[in-house]
């Protein structure tokens, strides 16, 4: 694997890799002082032509902790408004010596493009409706070490609810949960799956009520501002009343039920109750976990050595 | 001492132990390599709703000599633009691993409501009209030092002058200086003095003239552009007249006296003089300070060990 | 040497000593921990007044790679908007211990007032329309290692083609050009050469046809977008026409010839053909020795101990 665009060329050894790199990854960021030389001299750029701060600092605080250098490349601010092409951007700051970029753009493909215009590492954050496959990876990481079920989800039923048609998240996750052997189903309105179909083996239901009192995992997904306001959603309290979780709903989730979301959360659309309240949220284990992961991804594709994370001093 | 939110918890000698840590911190940032491996691999975030570069720059630049990594959280690129509500942010970074956050909001107590949602230590860098602990304490530090006085400021007559009803600065100053044993007057038109009255032992003037003769020390706040254009100073330059440090009240000042500011200086309007021009200006000892003071208050929170701070080979 | 603020101060044994420093610092970035411990603890600050994405990171790349701290002030979120003066901005970020200000701004002549107000070290990274020093450093660094030169540019020919009235990469190129020896041509339409005539010794052209066959390096100037609306360049399809490189001047460029570009390039406009396609591009071998040079600048300017550059593990 030299670059990670997408979880389409990830098996399950592949990802159980992974995430075995990233239980290494946890145990550091729980010592005292959560930081090792593994990635020490390298550079790490992201570079985001869609704001995600918390996408953003997640990959930052990851390569921090490896000890790699970082910069940022914010569209807004950039040459690009010189004209500059994005290639000339990429070129420009792989002669600089960026080691890998991490790339989210609001247009598929954009990461993929940019695997052809540099040498380094190319990692996608977020691109689209495509695919966003750390969060992914973070996802079965947090799924399974939630269950001490190692790295497969056999046996367990994972229900995706929300926009799953322009969810670059459903798909990366639908993608992994299936190789790892989960059932998955999706619970969306039919507006809101995606025309070409589901992955095989993924289920559909059409309401929240169908799925919440028998899944292992129930993963809400955000509605987007943009898409509130679009014929797609007619009736945002109709969509809340169906879709919705809400504290009743969540009484029905049995005991061992784990409660995620991505994040940022819509509280009052999707989210109408208090995850804190929650014994079953990981919502912020997915937070930690993410930077766990993209450690173990940095770690993974940049080829650094085993030895730089034994020590603790660098 | 868990989170500094408030100068109101700090008696004079928990004051004091900070000052004297400072000492410490100034002596490090006067060796040829300022920086120390105290705080390795701590995540310190700034977390600023409200723009202040300056103070920002002098919290990093105070966790970079103690060799911990930044983050910078500013609200106008961020996720709250997408709903996210201020816990959510706060409980997400806190879950990536940030062990203090530094936090600025133009609304009084969000810093104190910020401790509610993280374990982390919370360092309030200016609320709304209410505190700003920081620099309460590095106008403390400035003036002993300057003076040479030890912890104590006894016997020293400190003047304000300016905004005092909307002025965080004047609020902790005023609370710190008094504990600290100096004599203070506020000096200002009555529409800005806060309705409530001022602290015990704070004595009221109203023009500049009556305490530019014989204070220790004249500190100069800032006019506030949004109060210019307000009913509160309706005419500036006749505010000027009376409030203004121009070249003839220095001129008046004892030999031995100290003019402060904590900047941005608005001159033209409270400073009629360039303080270049000023023997006593402390001005840019003040900046500085902060620096010092800043390196003692996250050391001191974060619990650094004592032998963090000896070897210049972080 | 203690600030770089035009190159007008430097004769060709200075500059020569500078590209020799750049030789080590190249070095160091091929190594596979490029990162020396020669400037720990000292801090850089970018200060920009422009955008300039690419020369700040450049910089704070430089600057990394010597293990400094970095510092970006930008203009846009300063309190400069809060009418602070330019001058007490300096004077702040130099109280909390900035060892050197990498300064660009749009009017001529700031960098060099910068000087007057802090002990630190001044490096102009663009200033109007008056020098870019550290570009035609890199840039005579680019020159001469391509051609195994040593620090000469004698017997070269040098044609730089574009808006050379407007040009600070052109008036410190020219400069630094005709020092090392070079025979240089300015290739433009009268109305983009400067009002003032050029430096002795330099050339005229009226097309880049005149010079195509028979120079080493075309230097090819950014036609500034602000440029092509006004009454100078009057119809830029014409412009294109006459001072463009387009694939068959391109192929009447003798073999050995260089192309070079500051960058960001206008695609169509100046470069009518892809720079991948020309084997005498340099174009990205000029950015990664930007970062290479800017490491000699500061290492220089800073006063690094040699010790510092040798080890690898800071």
């Amino acid at each position: 694997m030299k670059h990670l665009i997408t979880t389409a060329g990830l098996d399950a050894a592949e990802i159980g890799n992974l995430l075995d790199v990233a239980d290494h990854m946890a145990e550091i960021n729980s010592r005292p002082v959560p930081k090792v030389p593994a990635l020490r001299g390298r550079t790490v750029a992201s570079v985001f032509f869609e704001d995600s701060t918390r996408t953003r600092l997640s990959f930052e605080t990851a390569a921090k902790r490896l000890s790699a250098d970082t910069m940022t490349f914010s569209a807004s601010t950039s040459s690009l408004n010189k004209g500059e092409s994005l290639r000339d951007t990429i070129e420009t700051l792989s002669a600089m010596g960026v080691d890998a970029f991490v790339v989210r753009h609001k247009s598929s493909g954009v990461p993929e493009a940019v695997t052809q215009w540099t040498d380094a590492v190319v990692i996608n954050a977020g691109d689209g409706w495509h695919q966003h496959p750390t969060q992914a990876l973070l996802d079965a990481f947090t799924v399974t070490r939630s269950f001490g079920d190692g790295n497969t989800m056999q046996g367990r039923h994972i229900a995706i609810v929300g926009d799953i048609k322009h969810s670059r998240v459903a798909r990366s996750c639908m993608d992994v949960f299936v190789k790892l052997g989960a059932r998955v189903t999706a619970v969306a309105p039919s507006t809101l799956l995606p025309a070409g179909g589901l992955p095989g083996g993924v289920a559909v239901a059409h309401g929240i009520d169908d799925v919440v009192g028998e899944c292992d995992v129930l993963y809400m997904l955000r509605m987007q501002r943009e898409r509130m306001d679009s014929a797609l959603v007619p009736e945002l309290g109709e969509y809340s009343a169906r879709f919705g979780l809400d504290p009743a709903r969540a009484a029905r989730l049995p005991a061992h039920s784990l409660v995620m979301h991505p994040g940022p959360m819509n509280r009052g659309v999707e989210m109408l109750v208090d995850p804190s309240h929650l014994p079953g949220s990981r919502i912020l284990a997915q937070v930690a976990n993410g930077v766990s992961v993209r450690m173990a991804v940095l770690f993974s594709l940049l080829g650094g050595a085993a030895a730089g994370l034994e020590r603790g001093d660098s």
